[in-house]
């Protein structure tokens, strides 16, 4: 606990943690049922190009989603890139995607052979917002890419609609998706296709990774195809309603499924701990006026992964989101701004694209700071942040004058 | 050994064998070591995002190409396509590349924004050709791809002359190049680039992964970037003198350095063991007339790594490449042909582009023969290949005339 400003890290005080406190989930099963599995496919000299731990994941995951295929790729990046691909059929056009979200999508796109059209977002549950849609959807519109979030998967039946209407694929990035229900469904089985992460920092952890769900057949078919350098060939085949398969190495290999394997029948409770940590921040901050946690809620019929606790500094707070962030940091929390800047104001916009004022982007990643979540952080440790930031409620001025008289913020 | 033309498999005899003798490297260390290294990562809670198995493997494939920098990826398609995006300098042109290679290329092309432009390749080397590239070379030529073959690493002076003289970056893809030299110096330090895998079914086994080498350090910067998404940004740096960096995830974890690391460790040893199977086939085929074993030497000063064995047949073996692939894989041999069709040929040339003759590359590819090698090949396999062999020799007539009775070839 912190009695005065000279104690806090950023001027010298002793940090609050000795090794930093994570922002990803970074769960882990018993090492030893990792080595047993591993060692399986050592045994059976068989550990990539689509092996049994690959083919029973992908079965238990269509399970979890509730959906006819899954298609397990070497990361989701690669799974959305292939996606824009397929789905733009050969045409050099536009993939609307949020302005408020990851910085790789720009560079997805330009892969693919696409231009991003950076939409707005709605305010309230950050995502995609269908009206913005709308307004951008144009002839050179190749697909609409929508980006779920950890506490709302956005307004999917407008943009279903929409794209309906227009005869434009819709594509749902579900990295913050598993675990979490839209109209009491799980996620997985929207859109033309949605995208999974299993990076070791998301909720289902397979160290590296990812997959694609989807219910059109057609679509799986074309992936698999893709994934594994595009054999048998790049023509589309007859009566095949995508453009043709540019193929890549995307395939998930047997230590990636093992470890995912193991990963997925730990997600409940790694899902019910994620609910008692951000409970924790958000019961205390609930009481500091100028802050609060971005809201989150899960009930019997719509559920939440809860695998982010979400900072909201507003402009009542002394100090400003970068300055908290700093304070943070040298605290030994390893805190980042949230999709900030956001994306059309950042180095990932493509160099020469010119883009208006998106308006509710632009706020949300002024404000927002990303809090120490996932098995690395512990109940007590979220206690110290708490304390931390009521310290910082309390000698907020006090802080901020001497950062602005150092100079360095 | 079979006694008459009814004892093949392909008409009903019992398999020389059980199970598929394939034709990868399929090299593995004792698990134990694997395991060990793995527990090591795992217990470190780190495990993708540059650890610090990955940047010993980097350090240590320097020592062993010679090279200044090293550069781990996922996979090599995906170091290839980098590249070839990075040369371009955002111009959507042509990529100078064999026609008689991996059919993968031309797609990697594509990702990059570019053509391929199919060149032929030498008849001894089967490497590319340099006057076939000078006759390419067009305002549109963005990079030039040459494809290191087992048995020789092509006219590596002539092709960087032409190169240097045109401005063009020159780019190897040295997939078999591991332990093999040029003007005895090790393959990694030639061109702008060169491009190494360590998939598992070759030399240097990581079971997935790949890696770029180069001097240039520069250029090893901006693929640092582009593998971890394009941070920190896609915009040029001041001075960089490659296009914008378009972000992928194509990062190695440490699981793969762990097993290329032990890998590392065999290579002497499994190039020996090539070598004996190498010297098997041809010292028994040299005795068959109609067929050959392209030819494949080591010397002190020019080190070779024996990787492949291909079987050359020729109009007057009486049975033709397909019907002999046929006849072999019955039997359990997982052979394939080599490189074939022609790329141009192929269902990997992209739609619409026409190409015209490109005599060697298409004679090339009618005639070749991959025959199972590797680990898990002993020489007692080997010398049933070549029993085998003899007794297509002496009975090709009757094999070829009741294959051609069957209708089925």
């Amino acid at each position: 606990m912190k009695s005065s400003v000279r104690d806090l890290a950023i001027f010298g005080g002793v940090k609050l943690f000795d090794s930093p406190r994570p922002v990803g989930q970074l769960d882990a099963p018993p090492v030893e049922d990792f080595l047993r599995l591993v060692k399986s496919a050592f045994d059976a000299r068989y550990l990539t190009n689509g092996g049994q731990l690959m083919q029973t994941l992908e079965e238990k995951l269509c399970e979890y989603h509730a959906v006819g295929n899954c298609v397990t790729v070497a990361n989701a990046a690669l799974g959305l890139t292939m996606l824009m691909q397929l789905f733009a059929k050969e045409r050099a056009g536009e993939v609307i995607m949020p302005a408020f979200s990851y910085r790789g999508l720009p560079h997805f796109a330009r892969w693919a052979g696409q231009m991003p059209r950076f939409c707005d977002v709605d305010p309230t549950t950050h995502v995609l917002s269908p009206s913005s849609v709308e307004a951008a959807l144009s002839e050179k519109t190749t697909s609409i890419l929508s980006v779920c979030n950890f506490n709302s998967p956005g307004d999917i039946d407008r943009i279903t609609a929409i794209a309906d209407k227009n005869g434009i694929p819709f594509l749902l990035d579900s990295v913050y998706g598993q675990g979490a229900s839209y109209h009491g469904k799980p996620l997985g089985g929207f859109g033309d296709a949605e995208v999974f992460s299993t990076h070791a920092t998301k909720l289902l952890n397979g160290f590296e990774g990812g997959y694609v769900t989807t219910d059109d057949n057609a679509l799986a078919e074309a992936l698999r195809r893709q994934r594994n350098f595009g054999l048998p060939g790049m023509r589309p085949e007859p009566g095949l309603k995508f453009g043709y398969a540019l193929g890549v190495n995307a395939k998930l290999n047997e230590l990636h499924a093992a470890m995912a394997l193991l990963s997925l029948e730990r997600l409940d409770d790694v899902i019910e701990r994620n609910r008692q940590r951000f409970q924790a921040y958000a019961q205390a901050v609930a009481n500091i006026p100028g802050i609060s946690i971005v809201p989150c809620e899960s009930t019997r019929d719509e559920r939440r992964n809860f695998q982010l606790a979400v900072l909201d500094i507003s402009a009542e707070w002394s100090l400003s989101r970068d300055q908290t962030l700093s304070v943070l940091k040298a605290e030994g929390a390893a805190v980042s701004a949230y999709y900030s800047p956001a994306l059309h104001r950042s180095e990932h916009c493509p160099p020469g694209l010119e883009v208006a004022e998106i308006p509710v982007a632009e706020s949300l990643a002024r404000r927002y700071c990303q809090l120490p979540v996932g098995e690395m952080v512990t109940l007590e440790d979220i206690g110290e942040i708490n304390d931390l930031l009521l310290f910082l409620m309390r000698n907020g001025e006090e802080v901020a004058a001497r950062l602005s008289s150092n100079g360095s913020h």
